[in-house]
């Protein structure tokens, strides 16, 4: 077993499959983009542990609480690990963490985007320890996400050199 | 003819000039900015041949159609090709799209900004094809773009290693 | 004294400590990521020479004017040069400003996000010069920024390759 996948185990942490779009849905892009020694990470959804879209939909502030939203970020995070093993092979790929964009759809007013996007940059260090887990980060507040989503998360990881190269 | 121009002319595509900036504005930074084997692409608007702003303009989803936004997306396409063709002196130096981040001004309850970017991404899978035009992408809503744009997008590609480097 | 603190004090620059944040908040990221050549800023606030957030709050185009929003970015900019002097010791270091992502909280029918993020540009080109300060950028309207910011501005720099590598 990986480290990563073994301290994913430890934490009783599952990856969900991959998004199962919505009938009709087509998106032409992949979840994760390897270029050179970097795989950019396309804007993930919190997901059901079946792939389904997670709720509560809606805007943070308003439909959805802070609370709820920090959950949300937390499932976003457990996305997109899982579009990265999927990618990689092994989450033991990744040497460092380097760019997350946090997207908060806002009510009117609400300002606590970054306690959101804590959900997910905790999740973050708690699995890769904060050597590798450490990232710059923006979270802000978007007027509206796809499929009324309260949180959309953009990343970008750094890996080690392929074995051989 | 290079390779990316003859597909393009097979394709009946004409890339526009560089935007025809309003009377007394003034933008202090390039449409491309190249950094190693990495070009950076500023946030571009839909261009009309001529290289002024392309209508219809406003929040998608009230003032613009899913399908007038998605036409708006496919003509920022043309325009960054534009841009990276003059900074590049060939679309053939492309030797992978790695991230695109489209941004949608979205009128109150408007979710389909995935929709509205395909016209972006399937002009570029269609120029390109699946391998060099895949490309990591977030599709979201903006409470405003400059000029009230309906759609601007920002972006990153790899490039060939300089013949002679 | 380093090539640009030089500058900086011609041009009578000072810059920020680090944000002073406010009680009980936690931000578990870092204000820089360095990863190989590349230097990742997190978004950062206006700041007061003090390190405390800078006023005015609220959107632009409705509770900040677009001159007192200018200013705004100008500070966000010395707040970014003082987190990349803490993280990369000098800032000659940077040998090429990349790209930059500048984010106005913006009223209702407020279109002027480039003439906003000016203010930053700006204070780039006069302390780096033309060539290593020029950057791709995109400045766009969001709905809401932390703590009621009218301005926040990602960014990221290429660096020198360190001495003695």
């Amino acid at each position: 077993m990986s480290t990563i996948d073994a301290r994913l185990a430890a934490l009783g942490l599952v990856l969900p499959p991959a998004l199962a779009l919505p009938p009709g849905m087509v998106l032409p892009f992949p979840w994760v983009r390897v270029v050179g020694s970097r795989a950019l990470v396309s804007g993930h959804a919190p997901l059901n542990p079946d792939g389904s879209l997670a709720g509560p939909f809606g805007k943070v502030g308003q439909d959805v609480t802070l609370e709820q939203a920090q959950a949300s970020a937390r499932l976003v995070g457990l996305a997109i690990l899982g579009s990265l093993r999927r990618e990689l092979g092994s989450l033991d790929r990744i040497a460092a963490w380097t760019r997350v964009f946090g997207m908060v759809s806002s009510a009117p007013g609400f300002g606590q985007q970054p306690a959101v996007i804590n959900g997910f940059s905790e999740l973050i260090l708690e699995v890769f320890g904060a050597t590798v887990g450490a990232h710059a980060r923006s979270a802000v507040g978007m007027a509206e996400l796809p499929f009324n989503l309260p949180v959309e998360i953009e990343a970008e990881v750094e890996l080690y050199p392929a074995a051989g190269t």
